[in-house]
């Protein structure tokens, strides 16, 4: 079983996937390109997964059967897992906990070779629902207090199969990132008594410098205090702390946004392999008036990033302003 | 000139390089190897660097002439300038200051295919003293509140040139990973009235699970809660939080063990990128009994470490006591 262990400075919990335990030769260097024969993710290889948690189909379908457009499945290599109890319990002056939660994939398509951008503007929105549907069934468990939603595309962004898919941990614990930001955001809240991301959506939009698109429920920014270059946000004009929450017309408006910009994003930095992250409310704190979700959009760029993770400094090499305008005038 | 911005949420300063205004086919995919000819850390190519800050050579040398053995030189692109004011201001809710600070270049080595582990112990531990040299004189300057020393080796790690080099970015404001570290250390230290890293040291020897290395004077463990695998962490045995306090006998063993850990890693993960971050103390902030300064290494493999960076929530696929006797028993 995996462990969550406490870093005794900093406070913060990491996971360490012992099940995984990687050996120095397994890092490998090249991304794993599966064909479509070999990909666990294809139709017709549904049993080289765990068997399915939720399938968006065809009525009448058997479970883990051909004719899905959507799947979500457990992790085969799953970093936490649901079965069991917390156990927390110290080593020394150390902290850990046993490895629970939930380590999901969530298959996008059937297609091996199709992209978000690439499907049908009701397919993605469809991913939108799998990501809630999945969020409002973890939340029943009350040993679970965050459920993180992120896709990494391309093997320098972490992915190992390239077949595309979005990936969902939930977590015993608030990761310390999401507790910054949510304190961060009730700091302002009491200061200002104003919610900091509704005063961001108002200041770019009346600045209209850092706006890579809009429509009528999201805008897309590329912020202000960027920490890496052609860094996006994807924020909901209308405050609401929980993605949960998203109505039908923002899930539709935020596929047809989702879409047009990671086409951007290809056309303009050349397919960069990037990873998204949804930023939700904790499980547990709902309805929040200082907290607002939303997608942050990170492509991987070579040459930068290098030393950022040891040291939380980031220099960004290109002004927000200017990747704003590249990916607005982009197709 | 560049800025300095702080994100509205969470606090961070991030330093938006305007200088460098990277375009989108700025970013390359491949490292750049320069051969020695066109090299500017090489010798003989002195003017391709701005003027010398330090140099090591033998007496009577003139600047920027060859026949020195290390040199620092400003960073030709550099995130931040010791010219100018702060001239902190608003921009609507955003708060922004201009990118006051120094960004120099220590060049290791006069060769350029060698690597810290392949110099002699004593040129290793002239590295240290150069590190050390910086630190004090900008220490000097009363306008910069930390220094940060790091290395990137490899284009994946963020090297641009792979002549052996280190950095320097001296900053007007404490890096909000560095003030949490070190808030962290004196939480711990309010608690117990010890500091967090003699614990650590002191638990690490009696369990002897995760140490790497050690000598009389610094351990080398990878962390109980490491975010990376093979992450490593070089701790001095004697409390310090300064690193400009290090006696000559610890700067000694400070160079034999940097050698021994970079073989180590260089024999087990076959040549990784990685990067090493020197963390110690702000500048203001001098004998503090709540924190102690160390090396942290980072090893970039392939694969893991994607979404980590926005989400600050790592997933570690090695286990620290594996990670340890794999490096402990190689080379």
């Amino acid at each position: 079983m995996s462990e969550l262990r406490r870093d005794p400075v900093i406070g913060r919990w990491v996971i360490i996937s012992t099940e995984r335990g990687k050996r120095p030769s397994e890092f490998p260097r090249e991304p794993n390109n599966n064909t479509g024969k070999a990909c666990p993710f294809c139709p017709g290889n549904e049993s080289l997964t765990p068997p399915e948690i939720l399938a968006y189909s065809e009525p009448g379908r058997a479970r883990d059967s051909r004719d899905w457009w959507l799947r979500v499945v457990p992790n085969k290599f799953p970093a936490l897992k649901i079965e069991g109890a917390l156990n927390r319990q110290g080593e020394g002056m150390y902290d850990k906990m046993h490895g629970l939660g939930a380590h999901e994939v969530i298959i996008e398509t059937p297609e091996h070779n199709k992209e978000i951008q690439d499907l049908p503007d009701k397919h993605v929105e469809d991913i939108i629902w799998a990501y809630r549907d999945r969020i409002m069934d973890l939340k029943k468990d009350i040993r679970l207090e965050y459920a993180l939603i992120f896709k990494n595309r391309g093997a320098a962004a972490g992915a190992t199969l390239s077949h595309s898919h979005s990936q969902l941990i939930a977590t015993p614990i608030v990761p310390k990132r999401v507790r910054e930001e949510v304190n961060g955001a009730k700091d302002y809240y009491e200061y200002k008594e104003r919610c900091v991301f509704c005063d961001i959506v108002k200041q770019e939009l009346s600045l209209n410098q850092r706006i890579v698109t809009e429509n009528d429920d999201f805008i897309a920014i590329t912020p202000f205090a960027s920490r890496f270059p052609f860094e996006l946000w994807l924020l909901p004009k209308s405050h609401d702390s929980d993605f949960e929450d998203i109505q039908k017309h923002e899930a539709s408006n935020l596929a047809v946004m989702m879409k047009e910009v990671l086409r951007k994003l290809d056309s303009v930095l050349d397919k960069p392999p990037y990873n998204y992250v949804l930023h939700n409310s904790p499980l547990k704190e709902s309805h929040l008036p200082h907290y607002h979700w939303h997608i942050e959009v990170i492509p991987k760029l070579a040459n930068v990033a290098g030393f950022e993770w040891g040291s939380g400094f980031y220099i960004n090499p290109t002004p927000p302003e200017e990747a704003a305008k590249f990916l607005r005038e982009s197709e």
